[in-house]
């Protein structure tokens, strides 16, 4: 039996809250593409809707993956390459949908997930909470968690169309036998990595956001882009993982009004991207352009396995699944010992707006 | 000014004691090739000499840097490439050469690298030193350290031929204004990550290894060779890096034997390897071949990014040249999506190896 055959008998749960991550054995269930990816919203999601916050969240996610998912796939053409669904249920509760695609014609790998967990919460996840943020827990009762996210990377094939990463997530906690939320919170981002400078693209996809964040609150646009800087940033290289978007975690005050946010934020990812990507795909490029790319490749792997909260979580949680993990790194990437644009070339040009972030909108 | 540029100020002192690793800044010199690489061995090293260990340490890395890098480019042929060699040295006390030869006939990236260094101990490395192991320090006095070490890694062309890692480093103490050492330990290791499996291979590697051990103390292999099983293992994929070789750290006990020990297995390196190399490196193969190793290079810089302490280490170091501590890292890697080899394919037997490591000599 491969190794992947006995992973896949785990699930990884998104990533919770920024790094808590919960490996639970999972059920492998045939995916019914139709039913998976309809092609028209629900209105359960909407933002006018009576439902709880936690249907409306479980319905957003699936919405996001089906627009996605379909907004993507029209790009490799009518008989292109279509993502490949890998459909799981949990015995304890939750369920989830990895949907790839690989080595297409316009994405060398693309990626968009969505999971819906209910059940109980672990102890030591609760306590690595307390310990994050105070919270008014009684150590003798029991508590359960919802969870829904989704989760997406797009590595496309022409160096001159960047790739993109956005994850939308929400977490309620209840009392046992409860449906009353004794805290929640919202959490996610978006960013954008380039491997050539486009400022036109770069102040499309802060554009975009911008009006999605000024809709709800003109304090969060600044605040989660600055974020975005901060964390999307490696170290050890100095530089950051591309132009930046938004990132925010532990949102926990106006539960409705943070939903319409992120609801707004979530249906925006498609009009960031996706013109970038039609603008982009066609370019024609040299082997030495895409030598670039792969060297950048190279970063987004550093970046994944060296900084990303989730993925290190994921990778040292026993039994976890390895494939849904790791899901984010490019199918291809390139080191090459002291390599050194020449100075004032497009190469560099990059270089120098990632060392020193820039603001893309006013 | 270009970032690497910029980096190459500052220098790398290798792996002090499997985790500690300084970032000190250096003065680039320029490489006299001729005098780093001489084609004889240099009696300084030699186990009878009556030098100080100290000496004969730093001359023994600059043997084995000089040996493995003339052995390595007789493969590229006399108009093939050659080692680069960024030669530096460090104003405090030390000095180092990097070799690296990339994108060659047969090796895809090879890099030998030794740093010497002679210093005042930062108080930090002292007290984790001191979290590690019991020692007689005074608070109030100053130490100096000395370390000597030679790392290597080669990545080759072809997908029937394996990489090779090794690491051989000394570590001194001494109190300031004094010539003795209040505190000495060896370590290092060597390992082979096959992407196709030939037993004959791996059992000529620890035969090796086996017999250089033997030669001190019979209860060196046995233990080293389960170490290094032990410490080269990706959790998160449930599989060894390679098929193994020898791992130790702070052997403390009886310098001057350990010195014999880690002398001779420094010497075999070349005796180790070679062979292998040469007997590969010209096989036919196919294109699903060498993505496969592509796949395997994956999991190479899954385990340098997020297991390999010294990486680890460096990544956090402020400061630290970054090119030399990622010169481990493979010209190019792959990461596909569920990729799983049929059973019974010669994919597949290596994967059963490295699920469950092999004794390979008696």
């Amino acid at each position: 039996m491969g190794i992947l055959n006995r992973l896949s008998s785990r699930i990884l749960i998104g990533s919770l809250a920024g790094v808590t991550i919960a490996a639970i054995p999972i059920q492998k269930v045939k995916a019914e593409q139709k039913l998976l990816i309809p092609s028209v919203q629900n209105e359960k999601s909407d933002v006018a809707s009576s439902y709880p916050l936690s249907v409306k969240m479980e319905q957003l996610v699936k919405d996001i993956q089906r627009e996605m998912v379909s907004g993507l796939e029209q790009f490799e053409g009518p008989d292109g390459k279509k993502f490949e669904l890998d459909s799981w249920k949990r015995k304890e509760g939750g369920y989830g949908v990895s949907a790839v695609l690989q080595d297409g014609k316009v994405f060398e790998k693309a990626g968009v997930n969505f999971s819906v967990i209910s059940s109980p919460a672990p102890k030591p996840m609760l306590q690595h909470m307390r310990s994050r943020k105070p919270m008014n827990l009684d150590d003798n009762k029991k508590y359960n968690m919802f969870v829904a996210g989704v989760s997406m990377v797009m590595h496309p094939v022409n160096p001159h169309a960047p790739t993109f990463h956005a994850n939308y997530r929400y977490f309620e906690l209840r009392e046992d036998g409860s449906e009353e939320s004794v805290a929640s919170w919202f959490g996610g981002g978006t960013d954008l990595t380039p491997s050539y400078l486009y400022p036109e693209d770069a102040m499309h996809f802060h554009k975009v956001i911008k009006e999605a964040c000024d809709k709800h609150d003109e304090s969060y646009y600044p605040k989660f882009k600055k974020w975005c800087d901060e964390y999307f940033f490696l170290t050890h290289r100095g530089e950051a993982r591309g132009v930046g978007g938004i990132f925010f975690d532990d949102l926990d005050t106006d539960p409705k009004k943070t939903y319409h946010f992120v609801y707004d934020c979530a249906h925006a990812l498609v009009h960031q991207y996706l013109p970038i990507i039609a603008k982009r795909k066609d370019m024609p490029y040299t082997k030495a352009e895409k030598e670039w790319q792969q060297l950048r490749r190279g970063r987004y792997v550093e970046f994944n396995l060296v900084i990303d909260r989730g993925t290190k979580f994921g990778l040292v949680t026993p039994g976890v699944r390895i494939e849904s993990v790791l899901m984010s790194l490019p199918l291809t990437a390139r080191w090459q010992y002291m390599h050194s644009p020449i100075l004032g070339s497009k190469e560099d040009e990059l270089l120098q707006v990632l060392r020193k972030p820039r603001e893309w909108v006013k």
